[in-house]
């Protein structure tokens, strides 16, 4: 009779884990540019079966928008800023094309997707961006994620997509970088649910060899990242990425991968530990 | 002590209707053009205390947007209609900018909103338009609204704020009369709320003498309607305005009324009876 509670209670726990999953995926330029591999990793995802979001970034879309309007993005020390120009574009294009193109791509596959910016239930608030003198222009950096709200629409859509636009409370809205929103919300979410954060982008993982495509490193350690940057053998443009993932880590969040797009709903690509 | 009972289910039916009160408003292109118009609308639309809908149509800045682009509306028939490149475009403007600024003005206000298009939570599902052997490109008739979702997020978020994007379920996102999809949502959220549906115009509701702004006719039966439209006092204008409203209210709308920006928290207008 007790081997049984044991077995009904250990039952319980699994059945909770399992229902409080939250699989977050970023995906990146190089999935939004490509109509067929956007369609690929839209079916994938329409088939995770727990909570999940999607994280969307800009491609290019934004910069061909920009050109044809003669719009010439300010740079301030080689750092382009956002001037009100490129945010009303960038709002366009993020918040509007290519938001509700994958949404109702995603009810295509019959995933009953809703599409948000910070904005929407102020799910994600940030102020404009400010260091010393220098203007950054409506970039904005997070200051908190409406948990309660982000949770509460996810029991009944069963998709929630994400565009790379937060917004001020005082009515500004604000280009935030979707790997900084995507890890945020890891984070947050962490508190509540069981989370996966998964970064895709061009690789099928993190290299051993930068030289080969398959030489995915399938764990990662802190300390190997470490020695990797000493040693060189961890490319520069890895760096910001493996630093935003091992931050999420140490925050709370249970699982961060970084993967190509095979792995949106499987296991290939590379697990950090801390 | 029977008094006292019929008292109670008195009381109770107030706070019954009170709490099943929807209202629903449509704001056109005369309030989304001009900041100072919308700022006060958004003012007065955050007050209302019941749930509450604002539905946007798209104003100049589509066009504005066109013209920048080089891109000349096609027209069969004399009659715009919507090409792939129009699409984006009104996506971009509609879904993306316009949606989204209201939505971070209404959170400045202390107003939870939340901005959709017909695509998210299948909220409005289309079909494009065929008549015949005309193309009417992406424009999207009305086959359904999921009366349950919106009911869902109007239970979490103060507000919902619709752009007039539709979808067809099949991944193509569609332009529809946001008109259209005011009376539309109110018809189908009434068979669950006390809805009452409002128009927004220029003018401060139906005037019965059209050089005449203040000659606010304040109620207006179908009888009135028809026969102001056979002596000709009521403008070719307001016709499939008032057709719309009219049947809306054949459709099960509880109340009706077409007035000035005055009108969105108040009870100037002009209301409709069958």
């Amino acid at each position: 009779m007790r081997c049984l509670i044991a077995e009904q209670s250990f039952l319980f726990k699994i059945l909770k884990m399992t229902d409080n999953k939250l699989i977050i995926i970023k995906v990146g330029g190089n999935v939004i540019d490509n109509p067929s591999v956007l369609s690929q990793v839209l079916d994938d995802f329409a088939r995770i079966e727990s909570r999940k979001i999607l994280v969307h970034g800009g491609g290019k879309v934004a910069d061909g928008l920009l050109k044809k309007l003669n719009i010439t993005p300010q740079k301030i020390e080689g750092r382009r800023i956002t001037d009100e120009a490129t945010l009303e574009v960038v709002t366009m294009v993020y918040a509007g094309l290519i938001n509700k193109n994958v949404v109702a791509q995603l009810q295509a596959r019959g995933c009953n997707a809703l599409g948000l910016t910070g904005a929407d239930v102020n799910a994600i608030e940030a102020h404009k961006r400010t260091k010393g003198n220098v203007d950054y222009g409506f970039a904005g950096d997070i200051d908190a994620v409406n948990t309660e709200g982000v949770a509460h629409l996810l029991k009944f859509a069963e998709a929630i997509v994400f565009a790379p636009i937060t917004h001020d409370k005082k009515g500004q809205l604000l280009n935030t970088n979707a790997d900084t929103i995507a890890s945020t919300l890891a984070v947050s979410m962490s508190a509540q649910f069981d989370v996966t954060l998964k970064f895709v982008f061009e690789k099928k993982g993190v290299l051993s060899d930068p030289t080969d495509d398959d030489s995915v490193i399938s764990l990662i350690s802190y300390a190997d990242f470490q020695a990797g940057k000493a040693d060189g053998s961890i490319s520069d443009g890895m760096i910001p990425k493996l630093d935003n993932a091992f931050n999420a880590m140490k925050a709370g969040v249970q699982s961060v991968v970084i993967c190509g797009t095979e792995g949106v709903s499987s296991t290939v690509g590379t697990k950090l530990m801390l």
